[in-house]
C-alpha cells in the first residue's frame, strides 16, 4: 500500500510500504477513506524528527476491512471515526475519561508496547490495535458532506473542545481564544457550543478571522504583544479579565499571554503541544498564576471519550468543523500538504487515498 | 502600641509604634486577641525583606475597639476573624469569589492604595480598612477553647481548603499531601472534610505524622525523592496514582513531585508561595503535566470566601484545626517564635499580647 514518512526536516514522501495484517485477535485493518495533517506534525517537520524515517499521521476515518478474531464490536464494513491513539477502554484511566493514558494504548506510526508495528494514519491502510476501545461507528446512512466534519472528530475538534472543557468555559463565560489555526478555530466552536456569551479570538490573518467569526467568535485581539493583548481584554469585559482562555499554540508567549488574559480565579485550557521544553520542563508564569488563582489544565486531548458526545452533534447538524479543512489533496501529494500548512497558505489539509 | 518589626534576615523585634486611628470612614480598629507566625512570614525571615524595617503579621482575631462612620455591618465589642487579606466583598472579584484580588483590597502591614499606613497583625491593635467586606463576626457566646481554630481560619486552615478545593478532592478521592507544615495539616482535615476517602502524607517527623494521623491521614510517604515517592503513591493505588494532590511547600520539588503523584486526569492543587521564581516565572513539569492531563489550580487562598462554612464547622465542633498550632508565646517573644518555627521545632506559634 501506499504510506507518508517523514525522512527529515521538510521531508515528506509517500511510499510503498508492507500492507498491514491483523496481528493480533483484537486489532481491526482499517481501510482509510479520509485523513489529514495536524499542527502537531508540523513540529516534527519543521524541526526534524527524532527518528526518521518514519510513518507519520493520526487522524482518519474509513471502513473496517478485516477484524480479528476478539474484535466483538465491529464488523467487515463498518464506517468508522479513528481518536488519534489508540486504547482498550477498560484500563482505569480510560474508565477515568483519559485513554491518552491507556495501560494498554498507543500512538500510531510507531510500534505497539509488543514491538509490532502500527501504521501512521496517512496512508491508505491502518492497523488499529485495539480496535473495540478504539474505533467508533459511523452510522452507515450518514451523509457523505459530513466527512469532514466526521473527521475533524478524530483529533481537532476534540482537543479544541478539550481546551474549552479544561478552561471551563460555561453558559454566559467570556472566552478568550489564543491561536486561529484549527484546533483554536475548534475551540471556538467548543465554546460556543459550550454556551459562551463572548469570545475573544487572537487572529492576524483576515481569511481564519472570517472562519472564526462564522463560528461564533465576537471579537478580534490582533496584537502579539501579551501586554496589549491583556489591556485590549480588560476593555472588553469591564475591567475584569476572561473566565476562560483556550491555548491553542504551545510556545512561552502563547503561555504567558494566556494566563495574563485570565480573571482571578479563571482558567488556563491548554492543548499545543509543549514547546521549548528542558528536561521536560517549561517556564511558566507561577507569579501571577499564584496571585491570581489561574487555573492551569490541559493537556493531550481523550478525544475518543468526548467522540460520542460530538458524533451525535455533527449527525444532527448542530455541529460543523468541516470549514477548518480548507484545502483537499491526493494522499500523493501529502508533501505538498505539509508545505502548505507549514507556510500558513492552508489552515488544515484534508488527504484522499 | 506595641506591634512586630522585621529589621533584616533572623531580626524580629517587638517595638513600640503610634497606635492606629480610623483613617477612613469604612476602617474598623480590631484590638488582637490572637495572631500567628505564617509560613510565608519565614521567607523574608529567611532570606531578608524587599525592604525593612517593617511590620509584619497577617493572621489575627481579635475584638472591634471603634468602627468608621460608614461601617455598617459590624459594633464596637465585636468578636472577629480577620482574613488575611482585606478586601470591599463588592468588586466583580470578591463577587466571583477571589477576595485576594479584590480591587480596592490589599495586605496588612503596608500601606493602603491611598498610601495611610495598614498595621501588621502581629501587634496589639490594627487598623482594619474595608471592614465590613473584610472582618468576619464570630458569636459573643462562642467557647474561648476554640480561638485557636478561630484563628486557624484567618489563614491557614483556609489555605488547606482551598489546596483541596484547587485540587478538587471530592467524596471518595484518593489524596496526596506534600508536605507536614501548618498548611498541609489543614490540607489533611480539609480532604476528610471534603470526603476523601485515602489521605497519603509526605512526612518525615514522628510528631508531625501523628498530628496527620490524628486529622485523618491514612498513609505516610518518608521518601523526598520524587520517584521514589511516585512508585510507593503507585503501589498504593492499584497503579493509578492519586486523584488529587496538594502542594504546600512550593519548592520546585515539591512542585515536581506533586504532578508525578496525581492520576492521568487529576489535579494538583497548590497554596505553597512559589519559591525559585525568574521574572515571575518557574520551571514545571509541563511535559508530564500535558502527557498525563493533570491540572494545576491553586494560588493565594481566597479566605474570605471559605470563612463563613468553615466557621460554622468550627463552632459546631465538626473540624478543629486548633492543634497545629503546639507553641504559644507572648507577643513580646515574637523572635522566639520566629526561630522556633524557623528552626521546625514548632508546627505554628500562636501569639497572645
Amino acid at each position: 500500500m501506499r504510506a507518508t514518512l517523514i525522512h527529515g526536516a521538510g521531508d515528506i514522501r509517500v511510499e510503498t510500504v508492507p500492507d498491514p495484517a491483523i496481528l493480533s485477535a483484537r486489532d481491526a485493518i482499517v481501510r482509510v477513506t479520509h485523513s489529514c495533517i495536524c499542527g502537531s506534525d508540523l513540529w516534527p517537520y519543521k524541526s526534524a524528527p527524532a527518528a526518521a524515517p518514519r510513518r507519520i499521521g493520526h487522524e482518519f476515518t474509513g471502513v473496517v476491512e478485516a477484524v480479528g478474531a476478539e474484535v466483538a464490536g465491529l464488523t467487515v464494513g463498518d464506517r468508522v471515526i479513528a481518536p488519534f491513539m489508540y486504547s482498550d477502554g477498560t484500563c482505569p484511566h480510560c474508565r477515568n475519561g483519559f485513554p491518552t493514558s491507556c495501560n494498554a494504548g498507543g500512538f500510531y506510526g510507531t510500534g505497539d508496547r509488543e514491538g509490532r508495528p502500527v501504521d501512521g494514519g496517512q496512508g491508505e491502510y491502518v492497523r488499529v490495535p485495539l480496535a473495540d476501545g478504539t474505533l467508533v461507528r459511523v452510522p452507515a446512512d450518514a451523509d457523505p458532506a459530513l466527512s469532514p466534519a466526521l473527521l475533524s472528530l478524530s483529533d481537532v475538534m476534540g482537543t479544541g473542545h478539550h481546551a474549552a472543557v479544561a478552561a471551563r468555559v460555561a453558559k454566559g463565560s467570556t472566552v478568550a481564544v489564543i491561536g486561529d489555526g484549527a484546533v483554536g478555530l475548534c475551540g471556538v466552536l467548543a465554546a460556543r457550543r459550550l454556551g459562551a456569551a463572548r469570545i475573544l479570538v487572537s487572529s492576524r490573518h483576515d481569511e481564519r478571522w472570517k472562519l472564526a467569526e462564522s463560528f461564533g467568535a465576537t471579537d478580534r485581539l490582533t496584537t502579539r504583544d501579551a501586554a496589549e493583548a491583556e489591556e485590549l481584554v480588560r476593555e472588553l469585559t469591564g475591567g475584569v479579565g476572561a473566565d476562560a482562555v483556550l491555548e491553542c499554540v504551545g510556545t512561552r508567549q502563547a503561555f504567558d499571554t494566556a494566563v495574563r488574559l485570565a480573571r482571578p480565579g479563571g482558567a488556563v485550557g491548554y492543548v499545543g503541544v509543549p514547546q521549548e521544553l528542558r528536561d521536560g520542563h517549561a517556564e511558566l508564569p507561577l507569579r501571577l498564576m499564584f496571585d491570581r488563582n489561574v487555573t492551569v489544565s490541559g493537556g493531550m486531548a481523550p478525544a475518543r471519550t468526548y467522540l460520542p458526545e460530538l458524533l451525535d452533534d455533527v449527525l444532527a447538524g448542530r455541529l460543523d468543523p468541516g470549514p477548518v479543512f480548507d484545502l483537499t489533496l491526493p494522499l500523493e501529494q501529502a508533501a505538498d500538504g505539509y508545505r502548505a500548512m507549514n507556510d500558513r497558505t492552508a489552515i488544515k489539509v484534508l488527504l484522499e487515498p
